[in-house]
């Protein structure tokens, strides 16, 4: 009883200073619960075969571009693994995405200094015509700069220099992001040939970082746009430095896009003892750079493996858990978006939905994303997780990418926070391999899903709804 | 008077620990040379000319294929260089070479896992027929495997596995590197259709490691060769360990090969008072895949620094200070071999000869290749050189690549042996770009080289011969 009043006063305190509500009481888990939440976390914590599951998407499968004949093979290598491993319902549900795919990229410093640069198409580039363009090279340190300028840009190749901060939570990305959206529609509009922006990326070796230039992905970026690896945007800003005249670039860039390409999610079920659900996942699809393995095998490996934990459980789970292996994130959240919509009917039965897609590092935190009266129940999830160096978060949790529409439409979310700081030298390079994940923080991150889906499906009563929004794109 | 008995007994010490003769007694220098030497270390502590040189050369020229455009422009380059920097004499002195170079290089897991990997054509590599060949791959986990094995390798792709040590020395090279050479001659031999190497490099991003597949550089290698990013090399033992069937790999090599190259060596002078000739310098060229910063824009930046700072003192240097900036090093020493045939008849008027060609990490050893009888004027260097965190090392230097056939005529050498932890990340990758360079490590070079350089024109007496050999290639 002591023991209870000490950790009250401490949750209390770690409320007040992180901005909890602190009126409300965090609920109990009967000794039964709280018996099996641990064990899963031991259990977890030797798993291996969130590491066998991410070796074989990774070399079996390989790159798995949305809408691609790899993504195709990915699908029907998961309806195989979530059978194998004792997941039930396992089924794909399909959906049409536009498709987009890199054929050739080159760029080159033309004079006064000619050499190669090391470039990646930005997604849903466009072509340049057909032998590609050379222009004069305007650079701007920012995209602030870029917007503000009032600089002919006539024929010219704009370069945005703009560098991202390495931060633990991934927040530099959001930042240094929106110049590859941006910059396509900015060099369209004042008439420029094209666009290369310095990687969204924290890798300091020579691999240019792919992604998406066009929010949403339905279309066609509006001019064609590609990516520096940071060593070669520092040589093109040194060469803009140490020349007397302006730097000609040649760009060319040739890439495929077409409607109607098929994609999928593939779903496997734990069914519950009610019509509740529990929705968890990871993104099957990739980049092609890389194989996919941190962004995001590593998701994919850690829920398929933490849920199927649970479903060895002796008994029926309350809720049923269904894990989703999202199709189609990296070019526009298309799985998300049609799961929302085949599924609109039992939105209202969606209880607890989470994503793991940030790689394989090290979960630091555990944050709600719990409706009003629901909140304080997050305590519970941190108190479970606490063994695993995982501290305590705000209610401001998104939930990842793929839950995004769920989010919107009021389905409570959790996030479970893991080290962002390696995330960007890998995320959508060639770099993003097997040989960069480390199988005992895969374990970590299997062992603290295992807990939390286990939790989401058995605590008393919901976690409340969130909000309705409207889907800002 | 104490402090030289004291001196004395330490260096006898480590004499004994370290093999070198003890009976030799190290010369003394005068106060004035003293003076002078320990101030040119302070100077290069202070130096910009070798950061300067290096981004010009990185940055304005690029990567510097051996007979490429790109290196006679680095010719150009390293002329009006040393001209500005106050050398005297400065010319090119071309040669012929054979010319080989990188067209297309493409390699692809066919079946059962349908994927890219990731290559590099190996120097030297012929041309697979048009379009590339297809093979079942057999793995040997060593070249050793390899040439100890009685498969039947007719139409097959051989993969030799072998790793690398990463070792401070760079051992670890010497070993891995036997592959390279070996390897496509092998594959001739035995009916293979080509080779995959593992990369001889220790980097764990995904650039392979290129590097001439044949000794000498002469002739096209044998078979078709390539080296994978230790990651694909990871991911295709893989595949092979998860496939019931044979891997298929397609590999397709397009390279081009001719007779009658130009390429030069760059030279300059610092007068000296005698006809005895001391030689610096490192290699122009580079590979083509990164900006050969590492390898050797740094050697070529640093000895140009460090001669600079010795030619800046008052008055001519006792002897002739010839800075070289060698030609068309990497496919074959064609550089080094030229200068030994055109200056055959004042070979024995060179006394000194070395060359930084090991990237631009710290110097933490100098080790001596001097003649019987002046193996302890290395004493005099190494206590000049211990302010800069040098310890020192015995009798064996090998001078560096370019000095050796220098080295076999009989002219004595030095070896300031630069940390090579790091080198084999980087060396003949894509990422031997300047943002890997440590100016300040880049510095400590400098004033190593600048007290060498100076101690070797201006030490009474010379530094013997070594006993000639024959070239063993």
């Amino acid at each position: 009883m002591l023991k209870t009043i000490v950790n009250a006063a401490a949750a209390a305190a770690v409320a007040m200073t992180i901005g909890h509500a602190q009126d409300e009481t965090p609920p109990s888990l009967t000794p039964d619960q709280e018996r099996v939440a641990k064990r899963l976390i031991e259990q977890g914590l030797e798993d291996d075969t969130a590491w066998d599951v991410l070796t074989s998407l990774t070399t079996e499968i390989g790159p798995r571009l949305p809408g691609s004949d790899a993504e195709a093979r990915a699908r029907d290598w998961g309806v195989q693994k979530l059978k194998n491993l004792g997941f039930r319902n396992v089924r794909i549900e399909t959906f049409e995405l536009p498709y987009w795919s890199r054929v050739v990229e080159e760029a080159r410093i033309i004079s006064p200094f000619p050499q190669a640069l090391t470039i990646t198409a930005l997604g849903q580039s466009p072509s340049t015509p057909e032998g590609g363009v050379t222009g004069a090279v305007v650079r701007f340190e920012t995209l602030l700069d870029l917007e503000a300028s009032d600089a002919d840009l006539t024929d010219k190749i704009i370069f945005v220099d703009e560098g991202m901060a390495r931060t633990q939570d991934g927040s530099g990305y959001g930042v240094a992001v929106q110049k590859r959206s941006r910059a396509a529609a900015i060099a369209a509009e004042r008439g420029a040939l094209g666009v290369l922006i310095r990687s969204v990326g924290t890798s300091s070796h020579r691999h240019p970082h792919t992604g998406g230039s066009v929010r949403g992905g339905a279309s066609l970026a509006p001019a064609p746009a590609a990516a520096l690896s940071n060593s070669d945007a520092d040589q093109l800003a040194r060469a803009l430095q140490l020349s007397k005249q302006p730097v000609q670039v040649s760009l060319n860039i040739q890439s495929e896009f077409r409607q109607g390409a098929i994609s999928g999610n593939v779903i496997g079920e734990i069914p519950g003892k009610t019509d509740e659900i529990v929705v968890v996942g990871g993104h099957l699809d990739s980049w092609d750079l890389g194989t996919g393995a941190i962004d995001d095998g590593a998701g994919v490996a850690i829920i398929t493996a933490a849920a199927k934990l649970v479903g060895d459980l002796r008994g029926k789970p309350t809720r049923t858990i269904r894990v989703i292996m999202w199709g189609a994130e990296e070019t526009g959240l298309h799985g998300a978006r049609a799961y929302a919509e085949a599924h609109m009917d039992e939105l209202d039965k969606h209880v607890f939905a989470s994503e793991s897609d940030f790689g394989a590092g090290r979960i630091w935190q555990f944050q709600s994303g719990f409706g009003d009266g629901a909140v304080a129940k997050a305590k519970v999830f941190q108190r479970i997780l606490r063994p695993l160096a995982i501290g305590p978060g705000d209610n401001k949790a998104f939930g990842g990418p793929d839950v995004t529409p769920l989010r919107m439409a009021g389905v409570p979310v959790a996030g479970l926070r893991q080290s962002g700081w390696d995330y960007f030298d890998l995320h959508h390079t060639p770099d993003d391999t097997l040989d960069k994940v480390d199988p005992e923080a895969l374990q970590q991150n299997v062992a603290a899903w295992a807990a939390t889906i286990y939790l989401a499906s058995e605590m008393e009563g919901d976690f409340g709804r969130l909000p309705p929004k409207e889907d800002a794109e």
